[in-house]
């Protein structure tokens, strides 16, 4: 039964405590700190909060609070982070941890001096839909994992100081990469080290410092590669999918325009208005339940669960500053041109794995390159020699 | 915070258990009935009840209990709700209500006169998407409602009672129809009366006396159709599909064959088991978050909070009474092969109401029939002349 | 190497003859007849024809032509197969055959008697996607077919003519049920015999007299099930949909709105046009190549095909003629809500088959109901005792 | 009407075979060159060829022949090409078009000087979807083009000597890849210059020297991106998918595995074999018309078309040999991990452009960075000022 300080009382913080006191919660958010007093009082309203103050320290430091929850903007994590430790409050941050790297290694390094519980708000990352891939992933019904990817793309960020490169730290490679990132790392396993990232990133649209656009891939020391598409200049909503290829499987994952549920109108019926659509006649696809689909019930409640249990939740600082190192190599990849290794002072994962590599024996002669039905329903096989490489094909 | 006795440890009992315990609930198990006592040991191990019995009075006269859920067989919801009128407590009871309305008629009366909360437990008319789609429809996206259909289809159900007729009342019209009936008839509005029933009904594969495949159209008053298509017999997994039709606009649902989840495995990743499906292996179509998608979650947050609101829950004890008649009257038709008229000899919707109609204007001496885009990019009008009847077209 | 004479130049004219004369083929139209003359002028221009005419025998009766193709309004269609009688001319008429079974009637056996070849085009039985799925059935894959849905429903017809019942014959029923039925007849068998029908229709929108909306019921001699959804009133576009369900399988076929093409455009890039499409904005959903996709291209080479070798083309003037007779029954269901049986003079299948049926033996004692995976990933059995009846589930 | 001698009998020679003599085609296969006597004999009776050899020339120079289908190994290309300029006879080749640019460079300087007709057989830019997506981008339906990617991945190519780097000329870049650059590069503007190529690639699972899956992106003068992804190690079926991001708009094709076409199968029916599936239980996608699907019915419309009017065909020798160039580059930077410049001899598109930018204007004070719908169904702006570079929101 958690008792919540919530600082920020924007876009994200609203969502949250629509997940936080959700359905049937038994967790409350009893503080809530906002920059303007307006916006305080509002959503002590809306959330029936008993306290609101503009004073962050005052809302960290209440006596009823017994954990934070961080959702402002990315400039200003560090110096809530620090207040938490002080006060010795468990923590919950959204994403980006940092700006940087060195500021999420700063905040991992407060936290664990403090011994406070330290949560990463990746909500993506208990998405039911993720939740259960990355379940499947594990009990190898994929094999071994080859590649994972991420792409979130969309028209671009709701609030104003996403679009100020000083206040968010970066464009779209920081708001959403942090995401697609620590998608594919799952996948990929989290004890995998991520050594060397290139990215291609472009201001092609916007009038903005920051870009609005990049690619990125992530080298694995296994092997494996994880890839990263974002964009602030997509049309048509919120494109949100997944796809991991494995040895012995796929899985593609559609995590909002396309889930089964769609919806034609000519407008003509009054009231209506869309959701998150770029408009609202025509054919719509909208979200059966948001909170839900975007993971975050999955996610405060493997928080709130962690803390009671006293362990560690799925995301923690240490995977947020793993991000923030992989996505300074992307931005340092996107101006030099070159694939950047990813700086990890800290990495508490595998050292020193080598390049998987399966060849399949077929007997003593030859390896199994591929086996196949030919048109006439026999198997054709393709087959290389050991020693001397030759490749033939072989009807069985 | 609701206290609940579960009536019944099957398959529908410990998936409504995970529902009504799961997350951060702040509900609560405290005892279980059930006929056998093993497994009324085991369910209470499982989730955590104090209490467990193989006699059923016990369980919901248990002092600690102020709400009883029942899922048990069909044939045993009604003495189960007439001991809960007894013991005046609030009751919700699993779907269909009755095995026949006469049966549903006798249950709503009695909690009626008892005064007890009643919650008819319909989750498909609470999955997210279906929550979402309804508010579009109340709202005019889609104009007037014109037709909706449900469908469920499956390979057959888990328990054995559900393939006896006396036990279960019926086959997949009752096992499944009655869903469909529900969702059919929240989009075109519970307070349309369902006015006859014209159901085909056939036993095509399986050994049993009940039917296996059905399919079933229901005339409201105003002119709408609702349809239902209920099958034992289906291959691939579990189909569940809504459309609604609208003179101004389309919804189709899929809530679980294709959700934005695809997954192929060559089955050689050792431990893997597949959900729900019907194989194991090649193309599998999970769904993320199965009591969040079908509608659990949503279901129960709405019964508690109206029992703790003092107010009725979206699904009634007479809505299940209502859907139960027109299930009724699909059998009749089934067997006389007419259009039965639905016997509701409680309806406390709108009555007397006449086809609904609409003629567009295009002038004085026209109707609009249609007005399209020709291929040269010039808008095409149909009319007809309101007097002589002739229709003509006019380009404009 | 065909030579056609093109009776009518309307929207289905234009669409056959782009067919016709697409891509690389090596048939011609070398006669135009239309009741306009400006339209036959312009056809015949367009379709690089030498001869057009504003009198339909003149077209039949030209010297070069060897083959008719009639793409008449429905009134029309007997007239024009009695004169290519006459001419003893090569006969393919577009859809429905008559107006009713009668007119269809008259028509086939005049093509008989005069010895012509005779093709119907139903062009909707020669999809790429339904002639595959049709070999698919044929093999086996889905086992003994049990139920055959199609659905066509779009926002109503181009021409003027479809929308006046006497022109038409009927409304949607006749305009798009035909090819649901004859769809529906394939998958099913065309040598099993349709015998009865139960059919709802409506005016649910339209300024007309013919309906607007229908559903309907086939019944076949051994017990499957043919379901047509029709309707001139849905919003979005151009439905067309088939689903068949087996006792082995399950197959979904999706023609034109989700084919795999996908477009959002905000419509600022200027000179953009959809096509078919209600609007020309947001989510549109293209076809790629529509006269392929809609069968025309593999209908006209089975025509030609069929002529050449001096045999039957798959779907001819019988199989228009019994679609016809279920559409009759059809709509005197509509009027006597009754089913209504198909009366068929002529039939040339199968007769006297009984409802099939497999009960699948376990063991002496038992039939098997359903097998399944329980959670544990043990098989669970569900049998039926063939003496007593009672029904069990067994662990193995 | 062509009269064809066809290079090359294996699979890729078949499929065109198939669809060069398909439906109503007036044109004919006189001729088929195999290396090996009995393949040569069976394609003859197969394809009605009136003539069979195992002597190159001898069919390219058979005075029937006036065109040459070159549909052998990438290392016969060459040889097969200088026969025909040799010959003075138009010339198709398949893809890609050499093993590297430096080949077709000679191959198309060949021609241009012999002064023939040469057609680059790049089906899958002449696929119905691609077509029509090609279509509605050039008439400005998606804005800007700032994106397009193209994926084709797949279990591996069906004949050996695709595994062979020498025969080959590489891996799945080369087989793959070729068609996703010029998919890619078609709807950037063919006339806009690739300029640069960061690639990864890798052989991750199987026992070739070839690489097997690999990531590249390519990029233009003005800014725009490709990517393509290519793999042999995908599992599942074929993967053929393209999307295109503009600044106005959005496109999506899938055309293969997800087109519409769903089927599930026990495999209980005996005799059914499933094509270029995985598997052949279970849930299987296949394709309507694999050769109208692919390209190959439009491709060779476009090419005889072309040859009869005296024009080049939509795909030249110059097309492929910049293709090679870009693939060239790309296998450059695999092993560089560099951004390799395209190496472009010979260039006949636009020079010198700028990197595109728009930069809306919103007032004279402002541009508009983004306009949003609030969740008060109130339009919001975000706004950053033209001289301060602050960032703003108003709501309007």
């Amino acid at each position: 039964m958690a008792k919540i300080a919530m600082l920020g009382s924007g876009f994200i913080g609203r969502f949250y405590a629509d997940s936080l006191i959700g359905q049937r919660s038994r967790d409350t958010i009893v503080s809530i700190y906002s920059r303007r007093e307006e916006s305080a009082k509002k959503f002590a309203v809306d959330y029936n909060c008993s306290h609101w103050t503009t004073n962050m320290e005052e809302a960290i430091n209440h006596p009823d609070v017994d954990m934070v929850c961080i959702s402002l903007p990315n400039n200003l994590h560090e110096a809530a982070v620090m207040a938490c430790c002080k006060a010795k409050k468990a923590v919950m941050c959204t994403k980006p941890l940092g700006r940087n790297a060195e500021e999420a290694k700063r905040m991992m390094e407060a936290v664990e001096k403090a011994g406070i519980f330290n949560g990463y708000l990746e909500d993506l990352c208990y998405t039911p839909k993720f939740l259960k891939a990355l379940k499947s992933v594990q009990e190898g019904a994929l094999g071994r994992i080859l590649w994972a990817k991420s792409r979130e793309t969309h028209p671009g960020p709701h609030s104003e100081w996403f679009w100020d490169k000083e206040q968010a730290g970066g464009g779209c490679i920081l708001d959403l990469g942090c995401h697609c990132v620590e998608i594919a790392r799952n996948f990929i396993g989290k004890d995998i080290k991520p050594v060397e990232v290139m990215c291609w990133a472009d201001t092609q649209v916007k009038p903005i410092d920051a870009e609005d656009h990049a690619i990125g891939l992530v080298k694995y020391e296994n092997g494996a590669i994880g890839q990263f598409e974002v964009s602030w200049t997509f049309r048509g909503g919120l494109d949100l999918r997944d796809e991991v290829m494995g040895s012995e499987g796929t899985i593609w994952l559609n995590s909002f325009l396309r889930t089964g549920f769609d919806m034609f109108t000519t407008g003509k019926g009054a009231d209506y208005v869309a959701e998150k659509a770029e408009s609202n006649t025509g054919w719509l696809f909208p979200v059966g339940d948001e909170l839900n689909e975007l993971g975050y019930n999955h996610m405060f409640a493997d928080m709130f669960n962690a803390v009671e249990a006293g362990k560690a939740p799925r995301e923690t600082f240490y995977d947020g500053y793993v991000v923030n190192a992989v996505l300074d190599a992307a931005y340092r990849s996107a101006k030099s041109k070159l694939w950047e290794p990813v700086k990890l002072d800290i990495w508490r994962g595998k050292e020193g794995l080598a390049k998987e590599k399966t060849l399949t024996d077929y007997n003593e002669q030859y390896y199994l390159i591929k086996e196949e039905m030919t048109h006439f329903g026999t198997a054709k096989l393709i087959l290389k020699d050991k020693k001397t490489g030759q490749i033939i094909e072989k009807v069985v």
